[in-house]
């Protein structure tokens, strides 16, 4: 058993609104050494597969299938494996 | 002046709709394996501040006062060197 852990970031050439406002709210708190702030997803998905490959074909898959725009955004995952309970 | 890499999750208890809703979404495209999906959120922050420890302390306020609901939800950051342009 696996666990794939999936970054989702929006390409650099892609207005990011959700960063922008958190960037504002930021400086508002006082934060003003922020410079820049980019928004994306996080997933974590456990997936019932002993084998490595064929977990991260799946994973690949999913992502190009699902999970990512691959049109605006890019991803990466980590496969760790995961002991049973 | 460093990057900071802020991944924030729902606490394991908190239910999560929207992992749900995606481990759904996998299982109708036929993903079968999966067994459980888990969403949250993951930040890019661009700090000018060229002290470690400082820019440390600077990311873990600004996730408490604004990015993170730490009533339900965890989070974990990395700082990394960013090279000026």
């Amino acid at each position: 058993m696996y666990i794939a852990k999936v970054y989702i970031t929006l390409k650099p050439t892609v207005n990011d609104p959700q960063g922008l406002t958190i960037r504002g709210a930021l400086h508002t708190l006082g934060f003003s050494t922020v410079q820049e702030v980019r928004a994306g997803k996080y997933i974590e998905i456990k997936i019932e597969e002993n084998d490595l490959v064929k977990a991260r074909a799946e994973v690949q898959d999913m992502c190009k299938k699902l999970l990512a725009n691959t049109v605006i955004e890019n991803f990466r995952f980590e496969l760790e494996p995961l002991k049973a309970p």
